[in-house]
């Protein structure tokens, strides 16, 4: 482990969670650096664009070059190019919020999202995580794991705290039952959302979501769209099982091997 | 200048741009470093979650960490946050593909993007570069700038081998008069763009672009699209003034003092 290119990118990553300008002290408290420390590497971290002085006082800011490089990584992201589609095709169907995301450890990382106009309520965006047993995507992508690798990723959740396990599993196998999860006001109150996993080889790789208020996401209604919902999941699992590239490390890895 | 940091980033950098998995004895070769130096960079690199190994070969490939970091930056942005709202109306008004970009250098980075759904010609997406000769938007910003900064920027830019420099001048300066930039066939065949500047404080911090294939953007037609243009561009320039916030650092300092 080179200690000097991980203080260098934590640097970039507090400043990238900073909503105002850090100064070489404070970042150095926070990080357990030297302020001498930090002040060299902010420096050369300037000097290569990734950020930059915001004021007198020499505290700093991340640029977008972080943001510019990660997205010549997304463009070129065979789920994402594969899904994009798919998944403008299902919101032009059903006119909700619709979702991509994987499964990062205990978390869901929302990779794409294609966004109803009308829709005002706050939802999940591209790069936000939520944690996997609160959101549909969580569910549709944990049922299809090892109960055992379920526990794993729930219980050290930092958010896990009073969490019934019990009622997970339950929701965990009913999803699996069925073939979609769904919650309602799993992360935002008044909001319902389903889910369907993209399978490729057993594995649920990523997961596909769609979410609206609840008198838009009736119960009259769900039918028609759990059956638009997976359609275009099973649609993007055959393409990327075509493609036969796919390798989402970490989210494949560990998948189940239920035969229920 | 810490060079082991510049090291990892520039690996970070390279693997980002690369469409295939890459070893550390190639690595090594195109950034002239040692393998073994590579190879304990992608190391680090690896623990971190930034990169990871792709195959039994030992070859890397760039993980999302980078570009999910990049969107905690890109959220805050206060330039882009300030101008959403604005873009949407302005694509519901127009229907026709939006741009939000900045000048970084000689070029012009789009940092958001409404798309038309029914267009499609392929165009720029939020995070690429095009020299800003090309582009209406980049005009819509040089227009804004002294010629001396113009030169300075676009002479030195790879691309702008053979580029008429008076024909430019003379297009920046009828864009200065009317108040807007128009291209045809400036990046792509058969695409009409059209861009305003948002000023703040008289300096160009930013462009706000519609574009659409001739058939859509027709001269009939250009009147009002200019007007919705223009009217966008104005009042994200006036919420940003009221905001008081403004720090575009690179983009902000050398603006124009013309008095035309």
């Amino acid at each position: 482990m080179d200690k000097t290119l991980r203080k260098g990118l934590q640097l970039v990553e507090a400043l990238a969670s900073s909503n105002t300008p850090r100064g070489a002290a404070e970042l150095g408290r926070e990080l357990a650096l030297t302020r001498s420390n930090v002040s060299r590497l902010l420096g050369t971290l300037a000097i290569l664009g990734y950020v930059r002085r915001a004021d007198d006082a020499g505290r700093y800011v991340a640029t977008l070059k972080t943001w510019e490089i990660g997205m010549r990584i997304m463009r070129r992201d065979p789920l994402r190019r594969t899904a994009q589609p798919f998944l403008r095709a299902l919101h032009a169907e059903v006119g909700l919020n619709v979702f991509l995301s994987v499964l990062e450890g205990g978390d869901v990382l929302y990779i794409d999202k294609v966004e109803a106009e009308t829709i005002s309520h706050v939802s999940a965006q591209p790069g936000m995580r939520l944690p996997a047993f609160l959101v549909s995507s969580g569910h549709a992508m944990l049922a299809w794991h090892e109960p055992s690798t379920v526990a794993a990723r729930v219980q050290v959740h930092p958010r896990a705290d009073g969490l019934d396990m019990t009622a997970l599993g339950a929701d965990l196998f009913l999803t699996r039952e069925r073939g979609f999860a769904m919650t309602v006001d799993g992360s935002r109150q008044g909001v319902v959302s389903l889910s369907a996993p993209i399978l490729v080889d057993g594995y649920p790789i990523a997961a596909v979501a769609i979410s609206g208020p609840k008198n838009e996401v009736t119960e009259a209604r769900r039918q028609v769209l759990v059956s638009a919902l997976r359609n275009a999941a099973a649609r993007i699992s055959e393409t990327l099982s075509d493609l036969g590239q796919v390798d989402y490390g970490e989210t494949a890895g560990k998948a189940m091997g239920w035969s229920g």
